[in-house]
């Protein structure tokens, strides 16, 4: 049994060997990158037995998730020959723990016949997840492989959106009827000799396979084996259909402290389980996915990508940035003659503008927040707006108060002091109205409010604090 | 049993009808706030039978994290009336269920016989969540009433710092010995009678409580209990400390797809178990909190906490990013001579500015998610940094060229057109280089990257943006 300190220090440990083992074979990675050798040939005849005996020993016996860490930190010609030494049974196991952008690289590198013997090692919810990344041709002769029911989970798996049940869920189910006593359960359980990984109960269904309740093996180890099923399940238990939101049903089992919970149909059919991993998996996931989406990045990028592909995760966003930064530009564009005879407005102005910002993306975490939790409602929306403008007002004084004696100081002209302490209050009004507003509007919208509301905050308090400063100065100085 | 969807429709619909309820009682939150009678006293007068039975049967039967929900969701003097028809007996469990802030709201209406009966509905592990938020004489009174071997759990779950496993375990541990058969554990297990939460194996111990290793149900219930529990015991599973990071075990639990698993002090000694609840909690609060940092908030705030509180809980971040407004405000008034004769400067630089900001918060997204899977090193990093000054290289003679012609297009100046490309170039080349070193200089002075990273790039963008437009400006055009 290994502590989890000494887990994490060992692979970091292998992580550098790795490295410095690779590090030898720069020459390697010049050559493949300037000739047009077949690379895995070209590497096989370059890393001399020797290291890759080393590498080999050093991979052996790693859990599939551990070696999918390392191939992530790994860049790509490097990531490829370690790809190449652990391709074996458990490369099927590999290619599902690895993030997407890193599977598609892998995968560039097998060929038909390697991808068809990955694949055969995996289960059909795991195949649902890898078979996005599957070339054409290999998809269609696995699932001409597959038998019907496979073939027929497969395709309902795959039809189910990225964010529900239905592409979460597993058909790793042990199903009983309710009117045989735990010692038939048992002795049916002993010829299974073996339990898909995670289960904690089992499901209770009719002839029809629809579902009547879980029981437990919790409750099946504390009871006499002479006890019916229907007098010890439990028939009040969470119930999940495909179609339901991943985030919703992710509540639920932190809510309820579930480890796997029955998927039925609309007819209470029980079609499949989801169970407490892919949860966290999902959580996990959802939560990079988001600081990913707000930093405006299309999806979860390969450090180690091109140049190429990185500009094109990133181009939307900056493209969407410069349209908002345009018309902050002409907003200013229109005070210019403000600025020609008090120069010092255009070194005051960005200091309204960021600090509008800044308190506008605030408010907006707080209402995206309370909307995920279901706590903000239209009928609490006004009592949060005043809250809202409550906390702007009494920061505006606060903050404006400093500036404006600043700009007083620094220009020795009392109105500008007035001016800076006036317009950072009502571009605080303004961040905070925009900063309840925009994420409920994009709600309403049907959008996810956590992506777009930063964007959309920030293009408001720039060129809204540019006009109401430069627009206040242009009243009260010239 | 009811389908999820159900289950959040009719506690949407709950939430719905009590605000309604509430609604009709606004004349008891006028009077509340405006007199100083005991509160309780003055709701319960004011609140009438029928009603109150109404909410009452409304709140029934709903899980302590349901109950919880509601609560969050309720303005302070509702969430009040509703705390007070629901404190039963288990409103311990609420108190676990609720945030930190909503739990102070609601510890304050309680007096010191509620607290400590509420306290002994508790597990010690659940104690040590709430221990803070009471209460000095109440805390004590509490450690007095609690047996010696409780009392020295409670005292040592509250010296472990909040993101360790110390803080996250509990005690709910069951012990066998390896020697004896499966038969002697299930009629062991049967005289428990019921199993704690989560349970989904047992702890293979020694004389001296070391532990030897774990024995799954789904193990006992597949194996002849004729068995010896050293024969089917798994004895190759992931161990923490108290110490380890919260953090790391819960990649751990990600990574392995644990249900359990045992806590051991460092002689092996078990001391406890982390359950998959805690740690999915632990992952979603976490996720939640580095939102809330990112946008700078101290602590995750109550939707409805007072203006005052608000204010106290933002204004950290909004100091230091008045700090950095000023320094960039600084920058262009060394400049306002130039800016003086072209006022054009003035309204191109934020543009400058901002789109390098963006585009460094890119880059510092991608290297934070690096550095936390630890794909990031010291031996990969100057790879990184060409990686990005490639990307930032190709948008900046991308998005620069297209503003270097908006900008002679719109003042008829083809200098001020260079002047505009050549600084978005340089501003997005210093970005990238700033977006990878800021991260990584943070983690070296053990700070979290993710908190510290954005404000110190868009400091970096800002000022940077600006004195580089200016300064090429003032170069080429005066």
């Amino acid at each position: 049994m290994k502590n989890d300190n000494e887990r994490k220090e060992s692979l970091g440990e292998i992580i550098e060997q790795i490295n410095n083992l690779l590090e030898k074979h720069k020459i390697v990675e010049g050559l493949v990158e300037k000739q047009d050798v077949p690379k895995q040939k070209l590497i096989k005849n370059l890393v001399n037995k020797q290291n890759t005996n080393t590498l080999k020993r050093l991979l052996a016996g790693l859990h599939p998730a551990d070696i999918a860490d390392i191939l992530e930190s790994l860049p790509i010609e490097q990531r490829l020959i370690v790809w190449d030494l652990v391709k074996t049974e458990n490369d099927g196991d590999i290619l599902v723990e690895v993030s997407d952008v890193v599977r598609q690289t892998l995968i560039a590198d097998m060929d038909s016949t390697e991808l068809l013997a990955a694949a055969e090692q995996l289960d059909t919810d795991e195949l649902a997840d890898i078979a996005s990344d599957l070339p054409e041709d290999v998809l269609q002769e696995l699932l001409d492989s597959l038998d019907v029911q496979n073939r027929e989970r497969l395709e309902s798996a795959l039809s189910y959106p990225e964010d529900t049940v239905g592409a979460l869920m597993d058909y790793d189910v042990i199903t009983i009827r309710e009117n045989v006593s735990l010692e038939v359960v048992l002795s049916y359980l002993r010829k299974l000799e073996k339990l898909p990984s995670s289960t904690d109960k089992l499901f209770v269904v009719d002839r029809d396979a629809s579902i009547l309740g879980v029981l437990p093996l919790k409750v099946i180890v504390v009871n006499s084996p002479k006890i019916k099923v229907q007098d010890v399940m439990s028939s009040d238990t969470v119930l999940f259909s495909p179609d339901d939101s991943a985030e919703e049903a992710s509540d639920a089992f932190e809510r309820y402290d579930l480890v796997t919970a029955p998927v039925v149909d609309a007819n209470k059919k029980l079609i499949g389980r989801l169970s407490v991993d892919a949860v966290v998996d999902f959580i996990k996931e959802d939560a990079e996915n988001e600081k990913f989406s707000m930093a405006g990045l299309k999806e979860e990028e390969d450090l180690f990508s091109s140049i190429w592909k990185s500009v094109g995760n990133r181009w939307a966003w900056l493209a969407i940035n410069l349209v908002t930064a345009l018309i902050a530009s002409r907003v200013i564009g229109i005070f210019e003659g403000s600025i020609e005879k008090v120069v010092a407005l255009a070194a005051l102005m960005p200091i309204v503008a960021g600090i509008g910002g800044n308190s506008g993306n605030q408010t907006t975490t707080m209402i995206v927040r309370g909307l995920a939790l279901g706590q903000v409602s239209f009928s609490n929306v006004q009592r949060l707006i005043y809250k809202e403008l409550g906390v702007a007002l009494l920061n505006g004084i606060l903050w404006g108060g400093v500036l404006g004696v600043f700009a007083y100081i620094l220009y020795d002209n009392i109105y500008l002091g007035y001016v800076m302490t006036g317009a950072m209050i009502l571009n605080l009004l303004l961040s905070a109205l925009m900063g309840v507003m925009i994420p409920l509007i994009l709600t309403k919208l049907g959008r996810d409010p956590a992506v777009g509301s930063s964007i959309l905050i920030t293009a408001m308090t720039d060129s809204g604090g540019f006009f109401i400063f430069l627009g206040l100065a242009t009243l009260v100085l010239l």
